[in-house]
């Protein structure tokens, strides 16, 4: 691990050597996300911008539903059922009562908000660990404390809101029994945490930061901060320097990037609001700008986040965190319309002045221009050197081409042993698929709705994704531990050209002895009614091994031209461990020439064709063994196995034709390529050739050595010279 | 079969008798389904509605690109590759291309037709039998006379509309080389197909008779509407007579009447415009009306066909012959404006003055009432009394609970042996659903896009249906001809009460010596938050038999009561025939008490609650095995097992909770109803108790004697007295 120079060190050194105090720049309440300035615009603009309105009804809908009921504060029990989501609601309900308390000065809010903490103040003094509770971060109101600091950001919100309906002796009450116990338990019991470098550390000096600021308490304030030594080696400025990336990447990844942001943006708000002095969303360049932008481009056109790492497939931008970072970023960064676009997709805001902001701008641009999805390769590591996720897109937003290479860190303890793994969309949809995570969130039946074992024991193995598995092992030896001191590496990116964008990425340690480098393009080319991907995956090493590499294709099979066996009688795991036992071996075969598979998703056909010989095996394989309780997805993929010492994989994936089902018609079930061989491969290079109909014929020069855009080439291979310029090029006969 | 008096008959006898000559109303041309009267009006109204503007825009888009490419008529090769799709393309296009030369006198367009033609004749007398020709409707251009049939309807409707445009020498070339050929080829060498009672009998009868009227020729028109003998034994009227139930019901099934629909209007149309004395869209009181709508009533609110028999999942009304129909029936029929919203929804046109009538209205009425749909049974066969489809529907389109029943006639060869399955939509989407057919349409790698034989061997079995095989084998032993002779039967339909709507059938000599009964009844009711189905399957024998009863769940495994064993290192086959051998058994398992089952899919679960015992044995399933070339989707069931003489599965199924993926909330996993119990099953009488939390229990009473509606019944078991009137009824404790 380098020592770096951090941002915080600075901070701190101005801290303490002015011995500069704190100074809340207001006193007057609401003072947090809400504030007495945002009300005052809030009651000027109410009625004038539609989706403002929109959201202040939903939230008057939902707590006017909750006046009519009794306030329950259930003794906690579950994970993920009754009692679990009951305390959520009961947040967000505070939460909203209080800024329309704020807003329309009803009293009805404020007693709600009022009734409903003083049960927390009885109940909370009577808890003890959750019954429920495993690992670590032991909850009171929750099996976890994540939940519990999400609790404490909403309800100091919502008392922050009342803070001046409310008696002193209310407020003693309150305080007292549950909100600076609570505070306690997250700086004292859960210091660990607290300091930790990670998203439940945001959360938890963000619940106690937001509590500090509500209560004029700076202690509290300062360890939020700073860390609980106030230090400055933990809290949240540490947090802004090692978490993001300078290219605001999130080392756990676009899922958890959509979580995490959350508390990021809201401390960040409220310490704007209170020391402004601080220039929060200044710090480190703007990181927050950055970490916002790069989780949108983490997501797909059609809204959803990348599912790498572990993630929930159906998570999209449209979630509340993406809301209130979208318009906490619009606000505090210059009013970037296409940012509206998103918004109305949201078809929400947050209600405070930065969602009114957006409202308003809708209303005067009703037709924003789209959000622009970019190719991008976003760093990894606090330093930007701990490789990067690689992602080109082409094409418009109605039917964009994704390829997304992953040779970024390991993203701590959510991240999946899967250095060089290859996601594709096309058509809208995901076509070579990331699994995701093993949960099915908040559903009680499932283990309680938390992580499940086949998390660990499928999702995050190697074997689970689009990348080789060596010796059916997983890498680093699936351990954390090791796969965090070996990020991946970045070989060379380019997106110069609009039809020729590239980018490599190499991985190191992740088996003994085996060196990985993999190299993805997107090409558009006339004679492709699609963009096509080139993937060539080149691996080394002085000893002999067994290379799987899987495609997890999403869609009915088509076609192959192996000779294969089908196990349609009897069906077996396709190994016994490290993930493998989950596959059935559905049907194994032999290459004679490149193998090539065809399959179709929605209206068009997909066909990859690899480089192989007849030492080459093919498995089809399915999810779904050593599953008997139904946790996972009877998924199909497509397995390429060789033995050798070192091998490339050449495989060109193509889009092709079309299938209406409605209008009943089809026509190109045939891709053109039909050939891929590798010509050499060395450490100075990779040359591969592709053929076709219609005599195409394209050689592909891959720079092995060091990357530079303006070296030139010159390859001997049994006599022919093959000579190019730069990292990669591609020779069209 | 009964002798059944077709009102073709009477027609005959008044065609007979008064030698009352086909006189053709019109001389000019076009006179098919785009007249001159309508060229008129279509000449005022360009420009004026934007819908009709939007399908004449399309066809010129089309058209000036074909105009763009040489014309190829190639020698027919393939069944659903390009020479296939080409030949389909070409009919298109001079279809399109004569309208549009009767609308904008274009001789761009005459002359685009004339060459094609042209070629036509040059191609066409040297065509022997397709080389992939395969059973018995040998085509010539196409690999079945079915698409050739259609060529010539779209061909005719060409040739109508450049008839004066073309020399009399280029008329003579057209006609003699291929038109009246291909006229003759279909009236002689398949004078069989020609009079069957059947859709490819109406298309070729379609084709023959439309080309008559464009010929001015009454002996083609005479045998299109009498058969080729002109004595009614065959012919388009005899058609409608049988083809279609009192009720308009097509008795091939949803999918099927959405591609027979196209030639009926359409020759009803061409009929209507040359011979208007005949009334034909009055014929049998408005059958044609009738197949329309009921084929409406066939789709779900997503637009799909509901797929049973042989059927494509992806079929919507939005398709092309739905448009024809929908608008022809709109101007036929009195305007109903509740079609406009499907209009709306199809986005295309006919382009003749149907259309155009739909386009006007359309943009006088921009928001039409939404087109009902309704609870209906459709009687099946020509009299009716050959059983019937029940579908029950509760709730909005948005949302809407769908079940229906299957107990028609056999509805000929693309009929399934599936009598008294059972399919169940809701949340937009099928739940409990039919597999559809096995076929890859005009995909040419699979069987040429042909049925594949998984589609007998599979689809059309009984067990890849949510109904009863009985000892693993086939009702009516998947033969044809003992299906055909043995429509089901209703027992009894009621939709009078929107909160108790039920429909009963029955299902004889499926099995020697069995008798089956299923009753299913949607439910309101204010303890659930959906509607509920009830759904009571009595199979009653004097031999022991093995009772399987699967129900194809679509969505993801949750949660269930029972005990099992999960094959989850090794997996066999269910069985080996009869469709068996395609399933694979994942797991099995005993009830102890009543047996429940429990998914998600999309933001709802679904329990069903079957009454069981521990002889009851339950498996999971999944499609696959003996599927070595991945014909069948992996698709998953549950299916119940009971060794009895007698049996009743009472079966409670339960929408319940949510489940928010974005928002990651979710309750409601367990539902309502724990406990279904058979209290006494008779030739009188079923007796059904239903428990659940909060001391919810339901009786329900079924009468299974002849139905009657007033009927008391009164029936005592183990000294408790049941009381109730009619076929159906909940008593709510």
């Amino acid at each position: 691990m380098k020592k770096i120079i951090l941002l915080t060190d600075l901070f701190l050194l101005f801290f303490f050597c002015t011995c500069v105090q704190i100074s809340f720049a207001q006193a007057e309440h609401p003072r947090l996300i809400l504030t007495a300035g945002d009300v005052n615009l809030i009651k000027e603009g109410l009625g004038k911008y539609p989706l403002f309105d929109l959201s202040v009804n939903q939230a008057k809908d939902k707590i006017e539903t909750a006046l009519k009921n009794p306030i329950d504060v259930p003794i906690p029990k579950d994970a993920g059922g009754y009692t679990h989501e009951k305390h959520k609601k009961n947040y967000n309900e505070m939460y909203l009562a209080g800024v329309l308390y704020s807003v329309t000065k009803d009293e009805r809010y404020a007693k709600f908000i009022r009734d409903m903490l003083m049960k927390y103040a009885d109940l909370y003094p009577t808890l003890k660990n959750h019954p429920m509770a495993a690992g670590e971060s032991v909850g009171r109101l929750f099996w976890q404390t994540l939940n519990e600091t999400v609790w404490l950001v909403h309800t100091s919100q919502a008392y922050d809101c009342i803070y001046e309906y409310l008696s002193q002796k209310e407020r003693d009450k309150i305080e007292k029994s549950v909100l600076r116990p609570m505070a306690k338990f997250f700086t004292e019991e859960h210091a660990p945490e607290f300091n930790r470098i990670h998203n439940h550390g945001t959360w938890t000096v963000t619940a106690v930061g937001m509590l500090g600021y509500a209560l004029h308490d700076k202690d509290l304030v300062e360890k939020a901060l700073y860390g609980t030594k106030k230090d400055g080696n933990g809290g949240f400025l540490k947090q802004l320097d090692l978490l993001f990336s300078p290219d605001g990447y999130y080392t756990e990844g676009a899922y958890y990037i959509r979580y995490a942001i959350l508390p990021f943006v809201l401390f960040a708000q409220a310490i704007e609001n209170n020391q402004p002095e601080l220039r929060i969303f200044e710090y480190r360049n703007q990181i927050l700008k950055k970490a916002f932008y790069s989780a949108m481009q983490l997501t797909y056109t059609d809204g959803r986040f990348i599912p790498f790492n572990d993630a929930l497939k159906d998570m999209r931008f449209t979630a509340n965190e993406m809301v209130t970072a979208l318009d906490i970023t619009y606000r505090q960064y210059g009013a970037d319309h296409t940012l509206l676009s998103i918004a109305k997709e949201q078809n929400a805001v947050l209600l405070n002045g930065a969602g009114l902001a957006v409202a308003r701008d809708l209303t005067t641009f009703p037709n924003p221009p789209m959000f622009e999805w970019k190719s991008v390769e976003l760093t990894d590591g606090a330093n930007g050197d701990e490789g990067a996720v690689g992602i080109l897109r082409s094409g418009p937003v109605s039917d964009q081409t994704l390829a997304l290479l992953k040779y970024p860190a390991q993203g701590m303890g959510h991240g999946h042993f899967d250095r060089l793994n290859f996601i594709y969309y096309n058509q809208g949809r995901e076509l070579l698929q990331d699994y995701g995570s093993v949960r099915f969130i908040n559903i009680e039946p499932k283990f309680g709705g938390r992580y499940m074992k086949e998390n660990n024991t499928w999702a995050k193995q190697t074997i689970s994704h689009n990348t080789i598995t060596v010796d059916e092992r997983s890498q680093f030896e699936g351990k954390l531990s090791i796969a965090e001191k070996n990020p991946g590496e970045r070989h060379f990116f380019s997106t110069s050209d609009p039809n020729l964008q590239v980018m490599s990425g190499k991985a190191s340690n992740t088996y003994p002895g085996v060196q990985m480098q993999r190299t993805i393009a997107v090409v558009k080319d006339q004679k492709f009614s699609e963009p096509v991907v080139i993937d060539i995956f080149r691996v080394t090493s002085d000893q002999q091994h067994q290379y799987d590499l899987p495609f997890y294709y999403m869609g009915q099979f088509i076609h192959t031209n192996l000779k294969y066996n089908g196990f349609d009688k009897e069906q077996k795991p396709f190994g016994e461990a490290n993930g493998y036992q989950y596959l059935w071996k559905e049907a194994e075969g032999n290459a004679d020439g490149s193998a090539q598979f065809t399959w179709l998703n929605g209206q068009r056909y997909y066909s990859i064709t690899t480089s192989a010989d007849s030492t080459t095996k093919v498995f089809f394989t399915r999810i779904g063994a050593s599953d008997p309780e139904y946790n996972l997805r009877r998924e199909p993929a497509v397995i390429l196995r060789t033995n050798a010492r070192s091998h490339v994989y050449a495989s060109f994936l193509e889009p092709h034709g079309y299938f209406e089902p409605v209008a009943e018609r089809s026509d190109g079930a045939t891709g053109i390529v039909n050939e891929v061989n590798v010509v050499s491969s060395t450490d100075e290079a990779t040359i591969v050739e592709i053929k076709g109909k219609d005599s195409l014929c394209w050689t592909i020069m891959i720079n092995n050595g060091p990357a530079l855009d303006t070296k030139n080439h010159e390859v001997s291979v049994n006599g022919k010279i093959y000579k190019w310029t730069g990292n990669f090029s591609i020779q069209k006969h």
